[in-house]
């Protein structure tokens, strides 16, 4: 995402950059903070897998006791504001202020890859190498999901065609296919025709793998074992009584889990400054929980002082559940989090525009950014309500004016009194965040007060309530259509004592992707509530997701090109 | 395939032997062979691929002047009759009395493995390691293939939503979306329902990744530019006034290959006694033409005195397209070839039984197997056609008694006049297979008469006419459906000047799946002709094609299980 990063005209493109990156074998850029080379299966010389026995080793070993510093932002602009980037960045900055840090982030999928330019690996300086690999088939761990997912998908159909013994209802499979691939026709189909011969005829429709629970579950499990357990009681389907069939009735469990064995060992590559970071899972941070997955944040905690991790989209969506889903599964509490903000998405606030017209926010507009602090001040508002410390990461882009970076920081410092520093990581690498890092020093070492906003045996209405309200800013909530109902069924199938994942635009702190700023006086409107029952949460639906996208007139992939050498281009 | 490599009750389970096997390290397997560890890319310690870098060097060295021996079949039973361990066994036999030999043989694929129980990496004390990975993703090549063929599919459907300027004829799109999943529901599928906003409804199947044209294109190319041609020049669809649309049209080339650039480097592997084995690529045997990778061929031929390679199905099928398409792309010629026998397949074509009933195979009948021998004899014929020298290798399993070894062993030497030789390599490993390889040895040393069938400038009718008659034994062809009409439009469109890849049923010589030994009187019907333009032939279809397999009542996926250390069971 070269230009949600601030690029500049004597700043190299990514690519440029990455070739001319000196990258060191990755046993060497790991074996500092403690694993050695038999530790590692190597993809080549730059890549590698953490195996399974090391991960046993390093919890004989004693308490992962690393502090977690958590990146999230303010309500972006389509462009993004450099979240990625500010972590890589991050990462370096630790180190070169003599703290020893990781760096966790999530594993790019194909699909996007293909659709909209850009990788998905951080930018400029700081950015994860080798980034060809990393955004293409890297380490096979989406294909492994992907064939695991579509597992499942063709054993059901089988169990359907072959007797149909569990008496699955056939209007009522909620197990789609997967493919990871922004390929939009699949969303709706009609499978299984062509006569008796081929099974049952459905509707069906695919997901991008990425948004498949096998996805959440896989970055939720902590062991084999565990993932054994989380894939088994997946609910695939319900039968013509209305009770659930889980992938371990239809028999799936060991074959599914097999599939994904390797898939859950914990990528490892360096970043441009060879600071090593995990790159480790996906998943949708609307209908899952939108973090990298916990069993990296875990080996990074036991390996290093510092882990620097990032949450999909803003406070409201990926932060919130890091918060109030992923620490509780994990045990682990953020001891300071930083929130990404950008003049771009100040101004963007500030004019309430609507649809998006980003060449409007090129211009100085001190007003606008003034305009636009109420976002901001929201995202603030909402990480001190977890009592974790936060200090605003201004990442600044090369067009912004001084006049326009004093009015956020005098704002943060003055109105709302959180720690902010500039950062400038996108073109001056670990430098350019060395403030935002020994900011975030000094704010990890109070003592965290940390807290989920619910508790998990409140009733479910209670739970969204209070992520609708105090997160949100709603005035309270409506259920529609049958939400009310699958309340009900969810308590009498007896799982409503587990976290809710909330699926709402990422365009807006509200669920209308229209409404810039902090919108008030509005109310939260749930469709639907479902389980992902293998990743132990509920899921909310405030609006229609998108969870296959397609590709636009112009796709990135029409300007891919690869010389008989082997070089790349469009792919960045 | 335990089962059909004739395991006896005191040879360990494959399992059982891999697990026990000692592995070198892939980089000290391929070292006496000329391979250094920087020619190779690892995955893990006992996996390689050869980098592009390291087989143009080869190149550069010299001539790929080893030898090329050719494995191939009688028409097997359905439970097969032993190829791949006899293809494994004896390049541990050359090894044995002082032959430098690799061996190459073709990758699995995930839907199988699934589905009937069994992997596919030989067996017994002739199997190539690490099996688990061979079964599973391996080095992702199979995935990279699924992926770029529905990256092809999606943008091709994209276009048509986004003005379809090429004026793709919705009713006439030749290119499926593939799966590596045997997943009977989407061999017939309509998709983009949901309204305007998904794109155009149409009909859509999706075929196995093996059944793929991008898999005969991967293991037909030599290089990035060849791969980048192939994949320009595929037909994806035809326009309204019936001219083709190809990848390129649909600006597809650079990305696919792109995702296939690993996936094009061989994979080499090792034997349980360390013989070095590429397994790379894997394409149908009757829509393509069954061979694994033509660049892992050429690789061997370069390092290696020897090549044991192995053709899908029987002398009809694969070793035919071997011989007419392979050979003729890769400029390449069989010193000799090795026809593999059974005593049960024997019995299985005397016996005239189908359905089969394998039960009924058991017990000593050596008059069954003298009537079975009219199966053996077309093969022998068929293959001394291409000028060949052939050398029938009699895979004994321990039921086999001396009675019936002997029928055969003295029909072949005195009826027939060709070489033959037990071989025990699944239980004796290498040493199984010694008479064997020092018969192909000396077979080998005679001066090579080969040529293929028929002419390339010969008109399409005339080509296939020479497969049927003289290959398969049939009387003559009839043309059904639109096959006419096919020929005529692929000669149009110039298309005709190139090998055909016949399609027809294994079970048999002739296209009637229940007719054994050597069909006498019958006509082959053709049903359809259509290009595989990337790869380079023209597929002629004499029955439907079962592109997309499904599972079984009780598919192999049901009874796999993995244990919270990692063991795996149920795999093989």
């Amino acid at each position: 995402m070269t230009d949600s990063e601030g690029s500049a005209p004597s700043i190299p493109t990514d690519y440029e950059i990455a070739q001319s990156a000196e990258k060191r074998h990755v046993a060497d850029v790991v074996e500092p903070f403690g694993l050695d080379r038999e530790d590692l299966e190597l993809f080549g010389e730059h890549t590698a897998k953490v195996k399974l026995e090391a991960i046993e080793r390093l919890r004989a070993e004693g308490e992962a006791d690393g502090k977690f510093v958590l990146v999230t932002g303010m309500t972006p602009t389509p462009l993004g504001e450099g979240k990625t980037v500010t972590t890589v960045g991050l990462g370096q900055a630790f180190n070169r202020i003599g703290k020893e840090a990781l760096i966790a982030i999530r594993e790019p999928s194909l699909g996007p890859v293909f659709g909209v330019k850009g990788g998905a690996a951080g930018g400029g300086y700081s950015q994860v190498l080798p980034m060809e690999d990393i955004n293409l088939h890297f380490t096979g761990d989406l294909h492994a999901l992907t064939s695991a997912h579509n597992l499942i998908s063709t054993m059901l159909d089988n169990h359907i065609k072959q007797g149909n013994e569990l008496d699955v209802a056939v209007n009522w499979v909620t197990w789609p296919r997967a493919i990871d691939m922004n390929d939009r026709v699949l969303r709706e189909t009609v499978i299984g025709l062509g006569g008796d011969v081929t099974g049952v005829p459905r509707e069906d429709g695919f997901v991008l793998t990425a948004a498949s629970e096998l996805m959440a579950v896989l970055c939720l499990a902590d062991s084999v074992k565990d993932l054994k357990e989380r894939v088994a009681r997946i609910i695939v389907a319900y039968d013509e009584d209305g009770e659930p069939i889980t992938a371990d009735d239809i028999d799936a469990t060991g074959a599914v889990t097999i599939l994904l064995k390797d898939a859950l060992k914990p990528n490892v590559v360096q970043t441009v400054e060879g600071t090593p970071a995990f790159v480790h899972g996906g998943p949708f941070a609307n209908i899952a929980h939108g973090t990298n997955s916990l069993i990296a944040d875990e080996v990074a905690a036991h390996l290093s002082e510092y882990l620097i991790t990032e949450a999909g989209f803003g406070s409201d969506l990926g932060a919130e559940k890091f918060m109030n889903i992923v620490c509780r599964f994990g045990e682990m509490e953020p001891d300071a989090v930083t929130l990404v903000a950008s003049v771009r998405a100040l101004k963007y606030h500030g004019q309430e525009m609507w649809p998006p017209d980003l060449a409007d926010l090129d211009a100085e507009d001190v007003e606008s950014v003034r305009k636009g602090f109420e976002n901001l001040d929201a995202h603030v508002g909402n990480l001190r309500k977890f009592g974790v410390p936060v200090v605003v990461a201004l990442n600044r882009f090369p067009g912004d004016t001084d006049r326009e970076v004093e009015a956020v920081l005098e704002h943060c410092e003055d109105d709302l009194g959180v720690r902010v520093a500039e950062s400038t990581v996108f073109g001056d690498g670990g430098e350019g965040g060395i403030d935002l890092a020994e900011e975030l020093v000094e704010a990890a070492e109070a003592d965290s007060t940390f807290e989920p906003l619910y508790d998990l045996d409140a009733p479910v209405k209670e739970k969204i309530e209070t992520v609708a309200t105090e997160i949100y800013g709603a005035d309270g909530v409506e259920y529609h259509g049958d939400a009310e109902d699958d309340i009900r069924r969810l308590a009498d199938l007896g799982f409503d004592d587990v976290p809710i994942c909330m699926s709402k635009t990422f365009h807006s702190l509200s669920d209308d992707a229209s409404l810039k700023g902090a919108p008030e006086g509005w109310t939260l409107e749930v469709k639907e509530i479902y389980p992902s029952a293998g990743a132990g949460f509920l899921v909310v639906l405030t609006a229609d997701v998108l969870t296959l996208p397609g590709l636009p007139a112009d796709p990135a992939a029409a300007d891919m090109d690869i010389d008989p050498d082997g070089t790349i281009s469009g792919l960045f």
